[in-house]
């Protein structure tokens, strides 16, 4: 067979830092697939130690293997690769970088991590001629990163749009399939075990602004950081919302939205990057994304629109990730080879959300008198934002508009927004969200 | 930047074979985004020569780019990379063993040849340490065969699905959409350019089983060829099948399977591979997919089912595919890194179709009076066929009777037709087709 021919058979030593549920699915296929992994590689895969907090507790594994001493487990001579699945910014950080500079390949899929420190970690791993990879940490076992990263190193990336966050995506499919109100759903959402008791990294959207950042560094080749990316959370979504998209035949997601805004008279680039909840059209690809699954669509400029579906979390997807990862770094210690590095020689600069062209969905309660209609569209005119469409239901006091509005910049509709907020008792701004995939 | 710190600034030369739809692409993309590729790959990505039947035609390319000697291209000492997109077995298959003997890396496109001669390429490329790239040659822009072969390198694939004909799956929307029979919908595709003059290839399902080898072989590691897969096309699928399937809420695609089939008494594996049209669930992922466009559905034991969607063929996604292998074989020449190899060292045995567990939906012409029925339940019954659903409409001498099975061995299911078709003029079997994607 042709791994026999060449490379060593010395063998390739892990250590993997955690076991949490990622952890523990980590340490079993390892120990269970042991030669299935040393055929893949051409090498044993052998485990070396795993990092725990605490020793002294049952876990089903062999207690000589179990540390704490996580610092000293990945300078180990014996330890080719260290797989981190702690989570966190400290101590990953740390372990990572000693990691690297001792040179062991480290598979990581800790998304606030890379989000914020993807330039130090990479650039250690380049000096280290070592691997840094993070499949995992983007919608858990479906293959986007390497996609991204290697499929379309010869293409030109426009645009990528996510579903990226299970419990939001379970949250909202659960409103929308039982009119539920935000509340409740997530109450469901926590008694299933879909969201955790602080649902905070969730719900308000930063878990899905990490991966942004993520996803947006590696579609442009720049680098992009967490803070990089405007974000809004679901808290504020309600069933009235449903209702009014469902008028549209729409449906709401918390998207990821990573795009190449190019300037029509100067061809400059700018990326804008954000992460809110938006209407989409129900014929949508994302549309059917419903419960804990994530999806991610790239749109390139020669590969046209792909899309990438599948189990977003969870102990054995999210394992799946990081032991593709490890066993494309244990190939290259045995091959004495190296995956592709980090490459941001684009730069492009980030647009600020206000001048990013989208489209609003707002529902308004207005008192039903003449004139009421022409003031709100005036305030829009003003602006030079463009109405698509206008609904109204009910009459009196507490009519309900609902403007949906063309292309503009987002400026130009949050000043519309204020300035109908500043109109006093006549005109109520219920709800505001953007419209997505849509080409108008 | 991290480029500059090492790796040769030597530029990477290419040779193109064949400027058909998809060379003419990949040179328009080399040439054009010359500043981008470099970037990325580290080093000036020049193109070197592309060889074609005949000179002298104006193709937009400078003419001393141009040869039709791509014997001496391939092995010129300023080539690093030879992109092969001539198609069919030979001249490509020796130019690329002579590519790969000369050292150079290979990306190409060619289904055809890898079905038959993975195993002699990979292992010339194995030999001379270069890479063999063929994310093309599959589903044209989706990236498949880098997910199968990286990211899912550490998991336990169970089963692939594919729609990866867009001829074949333009047609059977085709016949859905409008009612048409099968010769309307391949006149039309015809029309249109999605079916090419002599449609054999697509209609007969050849190049579907070209690509389920191809997928195969890599999610079971495991050499398959064409041959080794059961293979039927599309042109006996009638405008009936799409009827009754809407009966069963299911529609028809041409389906290409991978299954891992596992013996549950001895634990013996064996692999399932086929093509053929079947129906399946208008709510599984694939009834969605339409039109041109390809997608696969992987199952695997830690990641669950994944699903890859998007544009199948065409000039310019299959560039995309071969661009990005192209820049990852030229960072692996920049960094004297290597890709992963073949990995074939499971070699499970491949089933026949006969003993491969399968639903059948039957149609059936009968001559509706007493003691029918119940012959051909009995014919179901001897050959321990269970029945899972039976619909009868109109009565007489031309009543038609639809019979689903549950999951039974092929062979029985076969021997089960051949009988009914014995019976004589009470019972006509007027067309079979297998149900998937259910899990019964």
């Amino acid at each position: 067979m042709a791994n026999s021919s060449f490379g060593t058979n010395r063998p390739i030593g892990v250590a993997v830092l955690g076991l949490g549920n990622v952890g523990s699915e980590v340490v079993r296929i390892l120990l269970e697939h042991a030669d299935e992994l040393h055929a893949r590689v051409g090498a044993p895969v052998v485990l070396r130690g795993v990092a725990v907090r605490r020793t002294g507790v049952e876990r089903g594994i062999a207690a000589d293997l179990l540390t704490t001493d996580a610092a000293a487990l990945v300078v180990r001579d014996d330890v080719d690769i260290v797989v981190e699945v702690i989570g966190g910014i400290e101590p990953p950080r740390a372990l990572i970088l000693s990691a690297l500079n001792a040179g062991k390949s480290v598979v990581t899929a800790n998304k606030a991590l890379l989000a914020d420190y993807t330039g130090e970690l990479a650039e250690a791993a380049e000096r280290n001629r070592a691997d840094l990879y993070f499949e995992a940490s983007v919608a858990g076992a479906i293959p986007v990163i390497r996609p991204l990263m290697q499929s379309l190193a010869g293409d030109r990336v426009n645009r990528v749009v996510g579903i990226v966050n299970g419990t939001t995506n379970f949250i909202l499919s659960a409103m929308e399939e039982t009119d539920a109100d935000y509340q409740v759903a997530l109450s469901q959402a926590q008694q299933l075990g879909y969201a955790e008791a602080d649902p905070t990294a969730d719900v308000e959207g930063y878990d899905a602004a990490a991966k942004a950042a993520i996803l947006a560094s590696l579609a442009f080749h720049t680098r992009v950081t967490a803070a990089d990316v405007y974000r809004e959370g679901i808290t504020g979504v309600s069933a009235e919302d449903f209702e009014t998209a469902a008028a549209f035949d729409c449906t709401v997601k918390l998207l990821a939205m990573c795009e190449r805004l190019v300037d029509p008279a100067s061809g400059n680039e700018r990326i804008s990057v954000r992460v809110y909840p938006a209407l989409i059209p129900r014929k949508h690809p994302l549309a059917a994304v419903s419960g804990a699954f994530n999806a991610v669509v790239v749109e390139a400029e020669a590969a046209g629109r792909l899309m990438f579906y599948g189990q977003g979390a969870g102990g054995a997807p999210t394992a799946s990730a990081v032991l593709g990862d490890l066993v494309m770094a244990a190939r290259n210690k045995v091959y004495e080879g190296r995956g592709p590095g980090e490459s941001a020689y684009a730069q492009l600069p980030i647009a600020p959300i206000g001048d990013t062209l989208v489209r609003y969905h707002m529902n308004l309660q207005v008192d039903d008198r003449p004139g009421v209609l022409a003031g709100v569209a005036n305030e829009f005119a003003k602006r030079d934002v463009s109405i698509s469409a206008v609904r109204q239901e009910g009459t009196g006091k507490r009519a309900r508009l609902v403007v949906v509005t063309h292309r503009a910049p987002e400026s130009a509709l949050a000043d519309t927004v204020q300035a109908l907020n500043e109109q006093g008792f006549d005109v109520i701004v219920r709800s505001v969200l953007r419209l997505e995939g849509t080409e108008e």
